[in-house]
């Protein structure tokens, strides 16, 4: 991959700046919220809570790709907007996956950062019209992408101008049927040692089991990445998508007093 | 999977007629042509032949979804109106790939069947928006998609309204390395035995070795496929992409051939 | 792979002659059999069925790996016992796998062909052990085994002195849950291509649904493989072990018509 | 996975004891040493080393399941008797592979602990010969196997007799080629939190890159293993296999400073 915007080069590691946060700095970001945008009552609770604990960004999905179509499909706009009134309402900047080339220009006015969801990687139009985009870009690995082709997916955004590129890691699929997904932590070692990309991890997808969220979650800081999205819910066995996957604001708390230690002593 | 509009019911299997040309009927159809449209004298040269030889379907591809943004693109519409020009003057329906929702619209004023490409099998908003057109769609399995995935792919169109389609086996992602992929017949059976869908297999992606071709060809039409998208060129080794899985117009001829011995003496 | 035994060189493709069968030659063969051998009194019926509708060897399990310590582990050498007694009886050869070098002598008396199973293809000191007898071996393929670690575990046992090696496709491991296995004819088409080794496929274990065997049977042979593996039984829901992919006397008898008339219009 | 030996009871997690080292206790072990036993002069060397930074158990290869047989195959018992006596002179016990059932007896003269390779998981003849020993077994997962598989291993040598058995997750087989296996942290996270085995990890093979070794062993002990095995050599890219994923013993050194500053704060 010689001669690539996404490799390590003379210059610094993109840091990307995001309000107050800092994306692939010295400390590992938290981003969490519900899987799905559900109304402005449970979305500006849970908001409120992750605020206190100390969560960086707020998550909340409106354009949910469903492996059925009978399936909730999210708010779509109407999710937005509210996930954007409550990240404001709590000082929060906000991300949201985005999935088709015609919902981006409307999407800036609510999102902070745009996701691209793992069915999407390999959606090239979506990636080049992100490139002309200035807003930064969570780009997830696709479920059965290569390395090479995750950052070749990169590359797509930022050769189209915009370089605030942050790489998800969230699961690959493979044979093994306990855990929803295989957690590819080595990727993230050799991301962060060859590439100049700020990574994030994603526990919820990467195991599909919220008893394995916290310590995966740590297992991941120490794999060396930039961060954390995290899916959580004030009520996360009602949650309307993903709930076996969701944890508590309690557990995401205790992730980051976790997180807290090992940077501490550690870095 | 029940009670969804893939599943075989006490209706007849879905024959889709494109021209004169019926697909899931008792022949199997053969699509042929180049992996990219290059210009109009290599593209006519190369429908000529296949018309002569008993192709059924013309395929070309304009908009190309390559690993790399640094590689050839495709044509865009320009290649579209190539296709098309050429089609009609050989008198040939004409397939391509359209990858982005913003361009089916006017696609529509070239293509005859519309491709869906495995990378963009998840792509939900491309999906929705092809349910809302009558043109038949060749839906792609996604590299790793499960079977199970792949219908309810088909079900986002079919729910929307546009129940022509056409299923594409191509080869899953594993870890073998000797060929590109795993061409996974199995799951030819699978559809035919369970769902009305018809369903063509592309040797060419699901090999990656023209010498695997014509052997693999025979063998999906045993599986009981519908037919076939087999990647060809006057000049194979100067196809400006995939060439290493490009055959010869004459190695499609042999394939032809075969077919009809196979379906003579044993249907 | 340069210089190796396994490879396509100046003189013929192995042919393995067991009794009156050959196999790798110019008539596929059909192996067909219980997943275990249960008794004497079941295994003679099913032999003689199968010898009557033209099967040409006779299958049997006698050691059988099974994921669980407290399944069916198999008759051991009392299995053999009677599937050699039968198979004499009948006068068909007779298959059956061994998993331990101290059973491979005493296994000798009992057995015209041994099987080294998918959970034994990297048991590089059993394949040694099978380098040094004489009787022919089919090498299944291990279940995530590449085709090149395939044929370095048919070297082991070629380069002990043993070139009596039939290699046998009967799925490898993926993510497809639909299917027990994902059956790789690919791998087929490469071997007959490249190497000189004859090739049978195991449809049962390669689908692992007893309605896919007859139609990925045919799929087989039309990929060049050079004979089957079926497994048989005279009440497949009765079997002890594999029931689900286990199909009747009658099915075995339809896809023996079925290659008949491949063979007889088409080679 | 009711009622199995493997599965979490009321009794304690098994810690099992070899000399004066605890596995499965409160404090992580490191096993190294070269992917081959060479001979007396460099094992020795690489043993005193080892010793001296503090690790707790001396690794050596003498059975070498190679997947070419015209590869390296290991010293076989002269190289366990060298371990074994380079093992007696630094005081540390010896780990080394057994790949056949009729090498286990002698190989207890020499061995403290046994491993079952990758390879030989499945091998259930081998796991059943185990399971009437005392020494510890460590069960390396194969390459392809699920989590259910591995534990329905273990279940093969623990029914018999032998309750000594230590897990190794070592990186399974995907599609993803740029580590050599993607290690699964998910599956040392699911054993610790569901079942009593102790669990060890191998991050040589799990990247197959020494420069990820460092990095994974950190993040593997923080995913809650009980310990790590590690390919290390005096001269790493001298050894005579496995050289690419070899460290050097200052790496392993700096390794055991980092695993300690972790457990001292964190645990």
């Amino acid at each position: 991959m010689k001669n690539l915007l996404v490799e390590k080069c003379s210059g610094e590691n993109i840091k990307i700046k995001v309000g107050n946060v800092v994306i692939g700095g010295d400390k590992p970001v938290v981003i969490s919220g519900p899987c799905s945008v559900e109304n402005y009552d449970t979305m500006i609770e849970i908001a409120k809570q992750l605020k206190k604990i100390g969560v960086d960004i707020l998550r909340g999905g409106a354009f949910k790709p469903r492996t059925s179509p009978y399936d909730f499909q999210g708010l779509g706009f109407e999710g937005l907007e509210i996930l954007s009134k409550v990240g404001k309402e709590v000082d929060m900047p906000v991300v949201s996956e985005i999935m088709d080339t015609k919902d981006i220009e409307k999407s800036l006015e609510y999102l902070d950062i745009i996701q691209v969801g793992s069915r999407n990687m390999y959606n090239y139009s979506l990636l080049k019209e992100l490139g002309k985009v200035k807003v930064p870009i969570v780009l997830k690995r696709g479920m059965s992408a290569t390395i090479s082709e995750w950052l070749y997916a990169a590359e797509y955004i930022m050769s189209c101008g915009n370089e605030n590129v942050i790489l998800c890691e969230r699961g690959i699929r493979t044979f093994e049927k306990y855990t929803r997904n295989t957690l590819d932590l080595n990727a993230v070692a050799v991301i962060k040692q060859k590439y100049r990309l700020p990574i994030i991890v994603d526990p919820s997808h990467g195991t599909g089991l919220r008893e394995l969220v916290p310590i995966m979650s740590i297992s991941s800081i120490t794999a060396g990445c930039d961060g954390l999205i995290i899916e959580s819910h004030v009520y996360p066995d009602n949650a309307v998508s993903d709930a076996r996957q969701t944890v508590s604001i309690k557990t995401v708390e205790s992730i980051i007093e976790n997180i807290k230690t090992y940077i501490k002593y550690l870095k």
